[in-house]
């Protein structure tokens, strides 16, 4: 998870412990701590997180552009990691262009926390129980 | 929805009018039709997918990454197009493979009705409730 709001990762966190209880998130604040997660997972090859969520305006949305790139130009299976856009705007060209730019999906951010409970048991059903991910140096995210 | 196996383009029609009988489904039963069908799209300027649903094996794997392919490599919304790969194989080759090259998930084809009945309804809450998709030029598919 990459949101440097601290009110929308606390419910992002509390909507995923209760949907994914069995997974680890682990929460990058900043750009640079997602960046630095991420590459250390290549270097001491950790498991690699199974989806990443990513908040487009961090703050800026150049800087959740930055971090998408950055992730689909990393080798193997880091590279290939679903990566969810979640953001406060539903602006049409933000959306068309995290397309384009190789977001998985795009999801407006909810208002209310059972909203926010809704999409994240929608995520469960379909990225945990409908779809296939790749098997390659998976882990629990 | 391009799929080569008459059974499956059966059974999927028959989901797709169950779960989601909003959506006008296009068959494409070739990889040369499929193409076909995206480029008339983008040159008689007619509504583009909202989603495609590509089988692998058509019935090489490597029609499928073709179709793939040349999907990503087209101008504005329809190179944007989430495509949700569906097939028999639960090979971990395809399934890395299929990642790297941009597809929006994977899905291994169930073997019972009611499982594929269940997958379209989990289409239509993650495809066409939650998630944001572009607005450029969409079409219902």
């Amino acid at each position: 998870m990459v949101e440097d709001n601290p009110d929308h990762g606390f419910i992002i966190s509390k909507a995923m412990q209760e949907c994914l209880p069995e997974v680890k998130p682990v929460w990058a604040k900043t750009k640079e701590e997602a960046l630095c997660y991420l590459n250390q997972c290549e270097q001491e090859e950790w498991e690699s997180p199974k989806l990443v969520l990513l908040d487009l305006y961090l703050p800026n949305r150049h800087d959740g552009w930055y971090v998408l790139e950055k992730i689909r130009a990393m080798p193997d299976a880091l590279g290939k990691v679903p990566v969810v856009l979640l953001s406060h705007s539903n602006d049409r060209n933000d959306i068309a262009e995290a397309y384009e730019r190789g977001c998985s999906s795009y999801l407006v951010k909810p208002i209310k926390y059972d909203d926010w409970l809704e999409y994240f048991q929608t995520l469960r059903v379909y990225w945990w129980e409908t779809v296939t991910l790749p098997k390659v140096n998976v882990a629990l995210f």
